[in-house]
């Protein structure tokens, strides 16, 4: 077990390497950009799925919108690069909302944002998936045990650490922003050369029949999906290299940067060449099609668009467990959340992270795509909820040039609110679900914090109270039968020098009861022994009620009550299951039930 | 959860409340037949099946091959007959080969009844659930769910007791046995008063070409599926009220005789109405159709066929109990299996029964048919090693009168040879895995006897070898803070009158290690506090190398060491996520690995 965890995750680090597993900018824009720049391969196709809905003609609205999509990057991109200045020690939507608005407005930040991460893995890698299935049907069967393998390999390389994931993660990356920007470069090549006819798409300002302002928000709406992922780096500043916050900015910037060139060169293209939406090819693939022809480019192009939305996962991978990290330093979820693994990464996020998204996975057979508009919704609650946070900031604390700072924030907050109430109203009927998925998880924020703080003050030491004396202690050591191991219990029993001592021999026979009393007597006389007789055939109740009769004494004299209970340790673990099910049981029943220390004697067995 | 417990499985019973769970005849006959009974509804059919791959004109030779499987029949309830009567204390096949051929090969047919009991469950409501869903076509798509369901309500129904599941089946078996026949009576009344034309069969004799030995073989073996489920009785002796063994060679008597009935009835109807097997509907479907036509009649008989497929699981679930009883007193498979429950059944058994066969049921989608050859070969082999252990049993002992039920155990040991032989010859690519698996429980039952021999003879008390005394106790308190858990814990220790106390505190970072050696210098300085810098972030491997160091001083002087460790109850159970991660790994950590006795602590939180 031992040796094959340190295959898969590497040896331990001490806590003082912690720096070396820090990113720098290149490799955190690969590990937390890859969601953010995958969207660019769905996002403008979304666009046109709407349009399409009209007519053909209705397609160029899609140039317009499009720089609304651009408008509220640039926005989201300025006001997350204040969230990062201001707020170094990371934490994104979750903290800005905590600190600025209150504790109600962070925790509903923070439950969208750990749901959203959830998501945004499932949907990535099914997404992934199936780009994969669709070149190699053979595979389609196995969908989910692919995409349930993808989560795995992304898991053990995250707990692995920070850099060697994004060591390992930036090539593709990397490589699909390159056929991306090869694919825009050639494309305006085509078009300025005279290669492609102009006649393909309706010219920007053809009237079209039926277009309504609802339907130009919902394709606004559905391209602003686009824009999941964006938050990603202000949620991770502290896997930076110092300094993290400039560096952590930078970074921000050249994803901007990157994704507003893509976004708008596949939207130009598709308008350009008049692509149609369809079911079978995607507007990416059409327009490689179109540009390269069926040569090794298309592949290349539709290859590392399958990485890339697989590795947009990985987003989620760094994202969540540094979120679950604040929520827990916080109280609101378990502590185990704060404890860094072998490797120095939060391995309880990162494994609860993998593990859901794989039930997500089975649940839904692999087709995650339903889960897009619920993965939108939450991404812009916490968007509008940290910008507005910024806003208050500015108000309140006024520092030098704070009314530009209060501008972007504001156009910010009113851009994705904008676009939350256009989710909300045009796709509630897929959306419904999050609206009950989060008052839930923020009664169980509360209820943790709750718990937490009674336990906290429960274990403080105050001088007002002193702590209850033990006085003497009676020992219970129930016995089945003249053994070794018995005996090895009796002994440990005395050797505590305890006031009283008690074997307890509950038989199902009746009959048993005075034979087992003779022997004991022969054995040993000097211990004291009650036989009780069990007509139900159950050891826990008769001497349940015994340990209650004693605990009554004992409480009176400020006695402590001690059960000895004997455990086998067999050699393999298989022959646990041979032995230990009645001293479980009753194990578990004491500490539950009563207020009486266990105390396991383990017998060590040789053969 | 008591109180479901209650309403589901009833009261707890006596341990000499026993006598009124025995079973009269007729409660015996319904609850240990429908097994065999229920065969007739597919027996007949697997004989036609196999004949119709020559011709029409084949079906004839089901009449002889229908002989032969009653010769069979009546060879099997005599000798079947005779070991009720030579072991009476019940067993069956496990018990007479264990005796009179040896361990091994009571073993192999243990073994195999007990897979075979499992697959009887798995098989049978699966068919009865397919006959469900044949009549109500919309449940077809939750056919697992309902197969499920029904293993479900067969296991409650065993664990409120044998009497109880009796009662409730007795009605349905013997409304199948009264349909049955009645359907035998009118088609023979219609034969006999010419309302049948002779014409729709070919008649006995007629020659057909491409007749094969190996094909009629295949037919004989196909048909003798039809006599599973007849040695249930002789294995659930003790289950009869007194006289069991005559009360049980009664039933016997009376089950082979209603199967031969039912069996010749069915098969004699299909061949003189001509009827040929197909796979939309069922002989027994077409011959009441001919008969009644589709009135009220016909859904009867198609009804309680249905019935009777489901309950014919109950079977496996009067036969697996006691059967793995008598197994695990040998020390085969694991004690608890020797268990009565709250109803004085053998839960256990009846919980790992119904456990096993839903695993089963999910597994093969409820698509169990290709189960059965598997099924069959599993009840020749302890057939065959039975009957040839009650002929040894006769030629050592010599019994009056012993020549004529040699005679006959030696037909049973034959047939039922002879019977193995053909599904293992005209069937190996679907009984194979039964070959492979039958071997790995062998060893897995010789494992267990070695493993529990060991252990009796490492715990038996011998004048020889004396304990050894323990003579002073050292106490290691793994402390995380000043808290009242900890105060609790270090003065249960100090109570205990131990020789030496040790609190360890370990510490991720360096600087915690003299600023809380500080605070404990204040708070106890009466308490040793050893503390233990982990760069490692883990708690047990410091701790686990400083319990070696204090174990190797106290095994030198006689010490014992006890680990204590504090654990909370928290108010809910919910609650337990919250807390006890490292207490709980502690403790499986020590208990497993070393040889100290660890004691619990609880700290029941009240908020």
């Amino acid at each position: 077990m031992a040796a094959l965890k340190r295959l898969l995750i590497g040896r331990p680090l001490k806590s003082n390497e912690l720096g070396e597993q820090k990113l720098n900018k290149k490799k955190a824009l690969a590990i937390l950009s890859s969601d953010a720049l995958s969207s660019v391969a769905y996002g403008p196709e979304q666009i046109l799925l709407v349009l399409i809905t009209i007519s053909g003609a209705a397609l160029w609205y899609s140039i317009p919108i499009g720089i609304g999509v651009l408008v509220l990057l640039t926005a989201l991109v300025l006001s997350y690069r204040q969230i990062i200045y201001a707020y170094p020690q990371g934490g994104g939507a979750y903290v800005v909302s905590k600190e600025n608005l209150g504790i109600l407005p962070g925790l509903i930040a923070g439950g969208s944002l750990l749901v959203d991460y959830i998501l945004t893995v499932a949907v990535s890698v099914s997404a992934g998936t199936d780009a994969l299935t669709s070149a190699f049907p053979a595979l389609h069967e196995h969908k989910v045990a692919i995409a349930v393998t993808f989560v795995i390999l992304l898991t053990i390389l995250n707990l692995r650490g920070v850099t060697e994931s994004a060591t390992v993660l930036a090539y593709p990356v990397y490589l699909f922003v390159f056929a991306l920007l090869l694919l825009i470069v050639v494309g305006i090549y085509n078009i300025l050369t005279g290669h492609v006819s102009p006649e393909l798409h309706a010219p920007i300002g053809t009237p079209v029949a039926g277009i309504s302002l609802f339907l130009l928000l919902r394709a606004f709406a559905s391209g602003s999906s686009a824009l999941t992922g964006v938050e990603a780096i202000s949620n991770a500043i502290p896997n930076f290299k110092d300094p993290a916050p400039k560096n952590a900015a930078r970074t921000l910037m050249a994803m901007g940067i990157l994704l507003a060139v893509l976004f708008s060169g596949i939207v130009f293209l598709a308008y350009y060449l008049g692509i149609t939406p369809t079911a079978q090819e995607t507007v990416v693939s059409q327009i490689a099609n179109q540009t390269f022809g069926r040569n090794i480019m298309y592949f290349f192009i539709q290859g590392t668009t399958a990485l890339i939305l697989i590795l947009a996962a990985n987003t989620g991978y760094s994202a969540f467990p540094l979120l679950a990290v604040n929520l827990a330093k916080d109280k609101f979820i378990p502590r185990m959340f704060t404890a860094r693994g072998d490797r120095l990464g939060y391995s309880n996020g990162i494994l609860i992270l993998g593990l859901l998204s794989i039930l997500l996975i089975i649940a839904f057979h692999g087709q995650t795509e339903h889960l897009i508009p619920l993965y939108a919704v939450g991404v812009f609650i916490p968007f509008t909820l940290s910008q507005t946070g910024m806003m208050l900031k500015w108000i309140r604390e006024k520092p030098a040039g704070w009314v530009p700072k209060l501008v972007i924030n504001t156009i910010g907050a009113l851009i994705s609110l904008t676009v939350f109430l256009m989710f909300f109203m045009t796709k509630f009927m897929q959306v419904w679900p999050f609206f009950i998925f989060l008052p839930f998880m923020v009664y169980l924020f509360y209820s943790i914090k709750k718990h937490y703080d009674a336990v906290g003050e429960q274990l403080r030491i105050t001088t007002c109270e002193p702590s209850v004396e033990i006085k003497g202690n009676v020992v219970i050591v129930p016995v089945s039968g003249i053994t070794h191991v018995v005996e090895h219990s009796l002994n440990y029993a005395k050797s505590l020098s305890a006031d009283q001592i008690i074997a307890v021999y509950i038989p199902f026979e009746r009959e048993e009861l005075s034979r087992f009393d003779e022997k004991w007597k022969k054995w040993r006389p000097d211990v004291r022994l009650v036989t009780l007789h069990s007509p139900y055939r159950s050891i826990i109740h008769p001497l349940s009620k015994f340990i209650d009769t004693i605990q009554r004494k004992a409480t009176e004299s400020q006695y402590q009550v001690t059960v000895v209970i004997p455990q086998f340790i067999p050699k393999k673990s298989w022959q646990n299951l041979l032995h230990n099910q009645t001293s479980f049981m009753l194990r578990a029943y004491l500490l539950y039930r009563k207020d009486v220390i266990v105390t396991t004697v383990p017998y060590h067995l040789k053969k």
